[in-house]
Parts: structure tokens; C-alpha cells; sequence
């Protein structure tokens, strides 16, 4: 969680930074993708959030969008422009009219399923959707015995199991956030969880640690996606 | 489509931007690949589109051809030079020799076909080329239970069945103007059009818009390419 | 072929970035690849080639090696350092150091056997190592039925049958250089070379043209090596 | 390994560099990888390494650690800040707060076994870890037969067989330094260790011969990774 001390703008910067990070790596493909971060001035579970429709491979402070606890939303932005920003403090809030995400009661469900997470990260990579569906029968993917485990907090060893659970997608938001607040109640050592077919959402008490758990994630479905690849039918069908 | 209020310099680097972004993907090997806006201040359908041979990594404003509705290619380039192009309107049009694309003709079909289209993006990638031979003897190539179908226009679910028409390829031009017109015809709701073991036509409204469609149906090539390749004979031989 | 008009340092850069380009894409790892040009002021088939141990993304003009017609290595360089080299012609030319690669004298086969190339590119991909480990058994890999195939220079139907020849690798150069002018001989059609589990050679008129051949014939590579995948035992054990 | 006519500050950016490069192939996800030179002013087998816990992409001399022979850290690092560095030689070490890796004692070893190494570079990509994985039951994993083994120093010949030992991963590090040291002494031509589900560990005389090392057993196992993938069950299950 970003600190006090942190200016909101090098905040801002710090999580537009990773969004655009994550386009570059083909993570964030046609403007789907979403990236909040907690900031602790503003109250309640106050989060700055990239808006809806963007594309994320330009995301600038500019462009977020900030959200108070209840979901409702300001409609406001940081800044008029996305230049000669140099305000910071509540007096940066200025009116504005960037699109807040359907996906943004699901940013708030983990705040406060994860009191400690000061930001998240939700990608569309190509192995999550398909790792997402190979294992969309089950309620979790199981993943061990990987040393990259051990990039994600709290792990010290290799032989750690970590599951990712899985939900079924849904445009049904309300359903979907009752389902990520019992799967984060019900997997309470997870790091991640993906959408079957649609993405991850993993967190961090940082921008960094969380752009760590991504990576360690995306590495381990990339792993086990070429690993199972071999065999028959890695994922069902599911057209006639 | 670009509005009269935007400048003709700036849709034409918007048009040569994405070519470069394409090939810096591999999705315009070989000086494959071409790319065209409709700029509505030019009579007719006319537009603006890239030239045949050239590498489209470098490919830049001026040598953009023009070309006017019925397929006649005008000669004309924006420009003589690269640099120093400062003037809008008509009176940027000055006699070149750009060599247009044979596939010029299916650029304008589109555009007839799709009234609300406003540029097009043609890209030759290995996912499309693969996707569309291992479908090659179906008439379209299914898609569904994806999130990122979300990202086409008019799209609201996961839920969507997007059905992307197939066209056996061929070097008779005519021929394949009129099969273009025919899918467009009988697939109303599609996003773009694959030619066998040659490459995709999609578009939008916008050069954003087309790219953003570009994108997502990529991501949907590379993972049923990838959810496909662990059976046998993904891709039937063609080779005696 | 470079025209006597091309400025001699223009053309060695030219040469050095499409290096420095294979470099960047994977495809000339751990020092590997060797790059040449023909330039018509030099007596004879004298050409400018990159030397043998040097990291290929770092190489400079001042590093080429010039080598005359039957291969002796004259061991100069264009230019003592890689700095303030204005001069052009013949005075360009320093004794210099650069160690000649043992496969100078594949390229001086290939400006014999195709006397209208200009330049030759010679690397190593994981496709084109795993395509020539595949079909190792046969005398060419097949290609057929691609759109692509029309970025080979004189190729204008995607029906185009193009037999890429395969050569047995092997340390003896003088057999390999044997072997080399035999096949090019027997596949006068021919737009490159495979050496088995070794790499490509492919060549055009100029540095653009070769590359844009390397790109036309990686992305068949590639294609068919995803294609060929999904069936058992791709490529044969060589292991006991 | 560094000659002491060699800047003290160039050797420390030439370390993060390469650090800073495999980070962006890939190599080193979420702060993942380690990667240290021997520095022949230090006394013993003194050495500079990345501290661990930090992100490999943007490594700076600053944060190296200078660690003694025995394998104590004398917990100082170069210089106190990331800018102003001018000084070279012992005067520019002061003390610092860099935490080091668990595995320094593996690279301690490692120059232990191998006192020709200068540089030694720890990754962890998809296709290590998945050919590790693959190979597990075996003492080593096996490459013959492929041009790039020229990469590694002293083989001339693709007849070459290279055998990769694998070690099964530990969180024990007194035990795999054990098993390093062994396997160095069984395998005393190898140019490269696995840790199974872990990584590689390379090394070479200098920051650029383990870079060509790299780039050429990582070239070999994505290779053999592609080419076992057809095959089934290429990775046992270790999950139950």
C-alpha cells in the first residue's frame, strides 16, 4: 500500500508504468485489462483506477480514474491534462469523465477481502486463458515444486503448493464479486485468481509486489501450459 | 472514420503508425501486409493506403497512395518528400509513384460492404495463417466463451459466437472482390475476414478502433492455435 | 548489388544493421550468424563480411572484414575505429585485425552459384534449426500454398512449390562449399539453404532484398514447424 | 574474468547490464536470477553480485554486493548512490546495506570449481525450467549435434555431445553446494548446471563469454523443448 509519504503523483506513475509494462508484453490486448492502486489520503477504501475503453499501452496519470469505498464513482481525474501535473493532495482532484470499468466492484471485493493489498493488476494473457480453461472444471489450478514460487510473498520454498482458484466468467457483476469474496475467504494463502477464459487478477501491498506476483504467475501458466500441451486435448471444447 | 476536423497529416501517421506497430509484431513480414484509411474530405470513397513492396517497419506519410473510388489508382502521393509537410487539404496531394497492391480492390470492397468502416488493417501472422488453414474447408472460423471477444465493437459477452469468414485464397483479384462481398453479405455481425493460409482483413470505425479489433481477434487466433496444436493433425497436409 | 552510386559506408552499415535487426529477433545468438555484401568497387567478387566471434547486436561498419575472390582474407577493415568515417571508395580501406569466419567461403560459393546476389545473410533460428532437423532425411523442405511465398523474388501465386535444399551439417568447409554449389546448381529456383540443425543461408540483390527473403522463408519456418508440432515425434532422436 | 587493467566501474555496469538484459528476454521474472563477476582487486576469491529481492530489469552498479572468499558478506556496496560513480579501485567501496541471495554460496562454489570462471549468470526461463523438469530422472540433460554448441568455449565441432548435469532443486543450500561441487568435478567439460524446476547456472572467463553461453544453451533447450512437446507427456505429472 502506497505509504503517506508517497507523492500521489509518483504513485499514479508508478501503476500507469505497470499497465503500460504489461501492454508491452501482450498482457493488456485490446484495451482489455485493469490496474487500481490503494492511496491511503483519500477515505475510505479511496483506490485510483485506469478507466474503461483505453487503451493501456498509453495510460497516463491523467487518464484515472478515482473510486471511494462503496463503489460509487467520483468522476473525477487526476488533472485536467496529462501535462504540468505537479499538484499533489487532494487539491490534484479535479472534475473529469474517464469511464470507470463494470470491473471495478471486483478491485473493491479485493481490497477488502485482502486488507493488505495497496494494488492490483488484472491481465487477458494468452496463457491464463488458456490454463484458465484447461483447469475450469476444477475450482483452483494447482501449481509446485517451482523455485519461481517463491517470488510470491510469504513463499520460502519450492515445494509450496499455491492454488490459483478459478471462477466461472460471468456478466452478471454482482455474482462475480459475491464469488471473488468467497474464494478469497475460502483460498485465504492465494496470491491470484483467475477467470475462466478472461484473466487474472493478482495484488500486491506495492505496485511491485504486485507486478512480481504477476510475473511469477504468468510464468508458472506459461510453464504448465507448455507442459500439458503434449498431451490430448488440453482444453475441452466448447463450441458444437 | 477520421472527421473533417481532424487533420490529414495526422490520420495518415495514425494509418503508418499502425503498419509499423504491425510489422514490429511479425504481422507484416516480407513487405507483406497493407493498410488504409477512408478520409472523407477526398470525393467519393476515396482513401489513403500504403504502397506495395515497401517494408512496412518504415513506412511514413509520404508514401501513402491515394486512391479514388472505383479502384483508379490516381498516382498521387501525400508529399514528394518526407520531411516538411506542414500543409493539409487537397493541397497536399501532388503527383508521386507509389506502386499500388493488387489488394487494393478488396480494401474498397470493404469499404462498400461496411459503410460505417473508416480504415482497414490486413496482416499476414503466423497464428492467422495456421488458424485459417486448420479451418480452411469450413466456411468461417468459430470463436466463443472468450471475454476478449468484448473488445469488437457492439460486443457485450463472453457469450458471443464470432464467426470469422474464410476465403480460399487466389491470385485472381476480381474473383476474390466478389467472394469478400459475399461474406460481408452473409456475415453481417463479422469483425473481419480470413484469407486461407494468407492473412486477415478486419477494420473500424477509427484506425484505433480497427486496431483494437485487430488485436483481440490476434489473441484469439494464437490461443484456439495454441488450445488446438495438442491434437493430431492440427493442420492437414497439403504437401504430396 | 550494391550500385557503384551507394556510398561503400552506407552500404556497410545497411549490412551491419541487418545484423544488428537478425540480432534483436533471436535469430544470431551467441555470436553466431555471418552477414555479407558484394560491392562492385572492389576487384573481383569482393566482398564485406562480419567477422567470426564477435556479438552480432553490437556490430559496427568499422568491424567488417574485406575479403577478395578466392577467399584470402586481406584482413582489413573499413576504418580504424567506429567513429568519424567520412571517406568513401577505395581510401577507405585499413589494415585492420578482424578474424575471417571458416564459413567465408560458403558466401563466396553462393556469389558464384547466383551471380546476381548481392548480399547474403546467414543465421540461426530455433525454427529453421528444428524445420532442417525435421526434414533432414530429405533433400529440400517443402513449401506450398502461402501467401507469403510472393515475398521471394519472382514468386506470384501462393502456389508456388519453393524447395529450400537441406545440406547434411559438417565441419569439412571444402565439402560443405562442394556441396553448396551442387545444390544451388540443382535448385536453380532456389531462394536459400538449410544446413541441418545448423541454419540458413539466403541471399537477394541487395541487403533489402535478402532480408526480405530471410523474413518471407523464417515465417514459413515457424508456420510449419507449429503446424508439423502437433503430431508425434516432429523430429527424429539423434540421441542413443 | 576481469583483468585488472579493467575499470572496476565498468566491469560492475558491464554485470548489470547483462543482468538488466536477461530480465527483458524473459530470464529473470519477478526479481528471480542472479549474476556476479569475480573482481580480481578484491582479495580471495572476492566478487560482486545482484542482491536479492530486487528487480533485475533496472540493476545498477550501485546496488551490487561485495561478498569475500569464505562466503561472508561484508554487506557494502559500490558507491552510496546511483549517480557520481567516478572513483574506481578500493576507494570506491563503502559500506552499504544490500541483502544477499541464499544461493551466493552457489556461485562461491562455483568459482571454486571452475577457477578459469570470470562471471557467473543464474536465470530462470520457461524452457530451463521445463527441460529441467523434463530430464529430472536423469544425471544430465543431453545436446548433440546442433552447429550452436560452437557457442560454447573450446567445442569446434556440432558432433559434440554436451551434457548438462541436473541437480534436483533444494531449499538446502549447504547440501546443493555440495551437489555443485560434485557435479563440477563429474562433469568437468560442462559449461552450464540446472537446477530441476529452478534454473540454469552458466559462467564463462568473462561477463561476455557467460552471456555467449547463455544465449547458447538456452537457444539448445528451447530447441529440445519444442522438439520433445510432440511427443506425449513431455514433463511426468508431479501433482497428484
Amino acid at each position: 500500500m502506497a505509504s503517506p509519504a508517497d507523492s500521489l503523483e509518483s504513485v499514479a506513475e508508478s501503476l500507469c508504468a505497470a499497465a503500460r509494462w504489461c501492454y508491452g508484453r501482450g498482457w493488456a490486448p485490446a484495451t482489455s485489462g485493469n490496474f487500481s492502486v490503494r492511496v491511503p489520503d483519500l477515505p475510505g477504501s479511496g483506490i485510483l483506477i485506469t478507466p474503461s475503453g483505453l487503451d493501456k499501452g498509453t495510460v497516463m496519470p491523467a487518464d484515472l480514474i478515482r473510486v471511494e469505498g462503496d463503489g460509487g464513482v467520483v468522476g473525477s481525474r487526476i488533472g485536467k491534462s496529462r501535462v504540468g501535473e505537479e499538484r499533489v493532495g487532494d487539491s490534484l482532484f479535479i472534475a473529469g469523465s474517464g469511464k470507470p470499468s463494470a470491473e471495478v466492484g471486483l478491485h473493491l471485493t479485493i481490497y477488502h477481502g485482502r486488507p493488505e493489498a495497496g494494488a492490483i493488476l488484472h491481465v487477458h494473457s494468452v496463457w491464463n486463458t488458456l490454463l484458465s480453461a484447461h483447469h475450469a472444471s476444477r475450482a483452483y489450478a494447482p501449481f509446485e515444486g517451482y523455485e519461481i514460487l517463491k517470488g510470491l510473498a510469504g513463499v520460502t520454498t519450492h515445494a509450496h503448493l499455491e492454488r490459483v482458484p478459478i471462477l466461472e466468467d460471468s456478466q452478471d457483476y454482482d455474482e462475480l464479486c459475491r464469488n471473488m469474496a468467497r474464494v478469497l475467504d475460502e483460498f485465504p494463502r492465494a496470491h491470484g485468481v483467475l477467470l475462466s477464459r478472461h484473466g487474472l487478477y493478482t495484488w500486491g501491498q506495492s505496485v511491485a509486489e504486485a507486478r512480481r506476483h504477476l510475473e511469477a504467475l504468468e510464468f508458472l501458466f506459461e510453464v504448465e501450459g507448455r507442459r500439458l500441451i503434449g498431451k490430448e486435448s488440453i482444453v475441452p471444447d466448447i463450441l458444437t
